[in-house]
């Protein structure tokens, strides 16, 4: 199987890059030996997996036909490493060698008309087909339904990855949809611009999935979320093209670029996303602050928001979340400062970065931080996309991890923060360590991202199945949003619905069946 | 007919308050008969306007039953001021006797349950429902299809005025859909806020058509389009009530809020709209500036927004506006200074004002401008909404002027300016005055607002539908939105029509039809 240079598979059982693959580091197992005990839980071995079987013969040669011989791939590996996402639910499942919802084939197009190629072909042979991008997902936006279908195919599209237009008086750039975050950067840089969207899943995630799951970055603050970044979307659906964007906003009828970000493929597959793209920034600087309590950080980050003063990255971890260090991954288990921990981060030209940073540090100040010393967050910097690889390690010494996220308004946010803990703590027993931080705030609120550590029972799946409902239930029925930036997928639908309510699923299931009357697209995912 | 005291009914066949009517000044009328000359068009007189006939007795009975009597109006005067909008073809139709495209009845709701009754009334009955907000479009977005329906209803929102919620810690508020711009801004500044949403039809357009047709207001560099500003929408439907807005933003799939905004009540009636608040600023200054020419003035505009450091008010006249003072009404005919005219305004705290004013002026004078004196633009802040009176003065005198306006990116814009003005010039004849600003920027592109005037021919209002007919081409042909801020109406359809394509077309149709099956809601407008 060939891969592209810049974009390595990652590990088939776990997240990122297999080279990063390791046993907990000896200071963060003491630790968690402490609180929740450790035990040996290891994986099958890769070939052990069962997964589903190769599509036909037949059809592999019509879709060569196609993409060429060399893009339509059955062989085990390569559909493996397809099989789900990247939830704790999808890697515990593969762990135990459950790959039954692998592709039967993936194929690879390199054009948007080979994309339309295949979407029509799928239409004619009822094959499901769902869109693979970095494979990221954390909501089984992956899994496609598979009654009634002749097969499932992954459509990946990895060869979709060229910078096709820059224009830098409009400052936007258009970007095919199999880019992942590092090559959409790389190709950026060398027209000193930067899309400035850095979630944790970046060094995987693609430009197409950050479109349509609608992504929200680690610097949300400064460059805005993904949706906020898209001006321009190329669809490929089974009705046509669908081509939007005339303009940075207009009036024109309803933002129907809203409607395709968020459909997770379920309308139709993105070939192009025009974004903003904004200048490299010349001097990028994190401070650390202190503040005593979670509610008093969460008030400075509203007023910093309120008064139009926000950094380019503003995070905030509570308590818990401070005193392992979780916001520093290299310093697990070494002492923090106590309290909780903000960082507030300056991106853009020296000028603008000493003017935001001498108006936030006033600003704090006057709010009760207490400044942790100059370039404080660089460790939360080199630690930002690390997280992930913790969890596999944890996940191979009998604990149970998984992080869940959500968003509300700001007069709504403590209710949440502690209904979601009280909701963790009843489903999953006391000894259950829940950690939270705010990452991404806006004038009227602010969202929530909770990471979950406890012992894993005899069946972790059920375990963490039964306690996400329970708090996604407790979730939507505060009022808050069932993700703030993870999509839907097969895991959220229950509470999209609630969310959206019979009228709002109605209108997704209209659109829905016009655009994909035969359901090829990413069956299962999204629509309620 | 009673009327609400703070929401004076609008001139029959003008705009506004029917007490600041009047002749041309002369200043203006001198320079208008150089150019252009003049002679006495008069309106008909009101009783000689041909009506639609009143609504059926029965029917009336029936809608009494759900509204009260007192709040169904079938009166000659009340359905004559619910008679189309305020564009120019719409007041030369009824300047002209013209006002076949009355409703049959206007029935006044009070709340929502009482709206989606009328709703439920109308699918029975088969009756078309045209909500009514400020009656302020400018797009045929008040004119309902006739045939096949047992008559047309104004859904007049006038009395769902209240402000139902102020959430201060959040900073948003909850208005009702009939709230005029000075209602709500006066219920929103006994709390302390503002909106800061004031597009030049503020005196008497309404919360609800801000949201529908997606309003931008003068001040949207500081305060964002309408469209950003709401965060939550109360929807009646034929099926049932929509309640969108967990949340600030959040990935739980497509963003329905925005297909409502834009919908014109194709889709359903808002019956609230939950809104971002601003604290009601304590400062507010408007500088003026002049630019040699309208190219460098943009690029003033274009810098000063990529790299975040807009004012609150940006608006840019090119020389012919400037030549003439459109921007400050009162000095019409008075000398102006040449070059082009860039207000920047700032409003906030002091110390922000003080800041942010700071740095535009260094920005604005190292980018060619050249400072006009302190406070220069307060004139056009006095006369911000006195334009629109300007253009009945003018059509009394023989005079026909009209605006349109568009939105594209940096790259396209001087393009799509100069295609444009000739596209006028050439429908109208070289004798026409093409006038243009700009007033809302983004960082990657900005609108621009024409207003065009020329002498009335035998048929002023063919004249005009041929030359929209033929600039509107020419704006859609080149890559630029049919509209910035005026929604698609009748007008625009099948320019929406090319813009989105065939497939965004699907989109919408498939939308209408699951939610408004028997097509009573709006019909005719927005969908193509």
């Amino acid at each position: 199987m060939t891969t592209s240079p810049t974009t390595p598979e990652m590990h088939w059982s776990r997240w990122g890059d297999p080279a990063q693959a390791g046993p907990l580091p000896e200071s963060a197992r003491t630790l968690v030996d402490a609180f929740l005990g450790t035990s040996d839980t290891p994986a099958v071995a890769p070939e052990e997996v069962r997964l589903s079987d190769p599509l036909d013969d037949a059809l592999v040669a019509e879709l060569a036909g196609i993409v060429g011989v060399d893009h339509v791939l059955v062989d085990r590996e390569t559909r493996l490493h397809r099989t789900r996402g990247k939830s704790t639910p999808d890697l515990l499942r593969l762990r135990q060698g459950d790959g039954l919802d692998s592709p039967d084939a993936v194929v690879r197009p390199c054009t948007h008309d080979e994309v339309a190629a295949v979407i029509s072909w799928c239409v004619r042979r009822q094959v499901a087909l769902v869109p693979f991008g970095g494979g990221t997902s954390v909501v089984g936006g992956l899994v496609a339904s598979r009654e009634g279908y002749a097969g499932v195919l992954s459509l990946d599209l990895v060869r979709l990855d060229k910078l096709l237009e820059v224009d830098h008086e409009s400052m936007t750039a258009v970007l095919e949809p199999g880019l992942r975050g590092p090559q959409a950067e790389s190709l950026l840089a060398a027209e000193g611009l930067t899309l400035g969207h850095f979630p944790q899943s970046f060094e995987y995630a693609s430009i197409g999935g950050f479109a349509v799951t609608r992504s929200s970055g680690q610097s949300s603050a400064g460059y805005g979320r993904f949706d906020a970044l898209v001006v321009g979307l190329t669809v490929a659906t089974p009705q046509g093209t669908l081509e939007l964007g005339s303009s940075p906003a207009n009036a024109a009828g309803p933002d129907l670029r809203e409607l395709v970000m968020g459909s997770e493929g379920a309308f139709g597959v993105v070939t192009a996303v025009r974004a903003r793209v904004r200048r490299t920034p010349a001097v990028k600087v994190y401070d650390a602050w202190q503040f005593v309590s979670f509610a008093e950080g969460a008030t400075a980050m509203r007023t910093l928001a309120q008064a139009g003063l926000l950094p380019t990255v503003i995070r905030l971890s509570d308590e818990n979340e401070a005193a392992i260090n979780l916001a520093r991954p290299a310093e697990i288990g070494a002492e923090s400062a106590g309290g909780c921990l903000l960082i507030a981060g300056y991106e853009g030209t020296q000028e603008s970065v000493d003017a935001r940073r001498a108006a936030c540090t006033g600003l704090l100040e006057s709010l009760g931080g207490t400044d942790l010393g100059e370039g404080g967050g660089q460790a939360w910097a080199e630690g930002r996309f690390h997280g992930p690889y913790l969890r596999d390690s944890l996940l191979d010494v009998g604990v149970l991890v998984e992080t869940l996220e959500t968003v509300t308004f700001w007069s709504n946010l403590d209710h949440v923060y502690q209904a979601v803990k009280q909701s963790l703590v009843e489903s999953l027993g006391e000894a259950t360590m829940v950690l939270c931080h705010i990452s991404h705030v806006y004038e009227t609120g602010a969202s929530l991202y909770f990471t979950v550590a406890t012992r894993q029972s005899d069946d972790p799946l059920a375990q963490w199945l039964a306690a996400k409902a329970a708090v996604s239930d407790v979730i939507v029925r505060s009022g808050a949003s069932i993700t703030h930036h993870h999509a839907i997928g097969r895991d959220h639908k229950p509470w999209l619905a609630q969310e959206i309510g019979p009228v709002g699923v109605m209108i997704l299931r209209s659109v829905k069946e016009r655009l994909d009357p035969t359901n090829i697209l990413n069956p299962g995912v999204l629509i309620p």
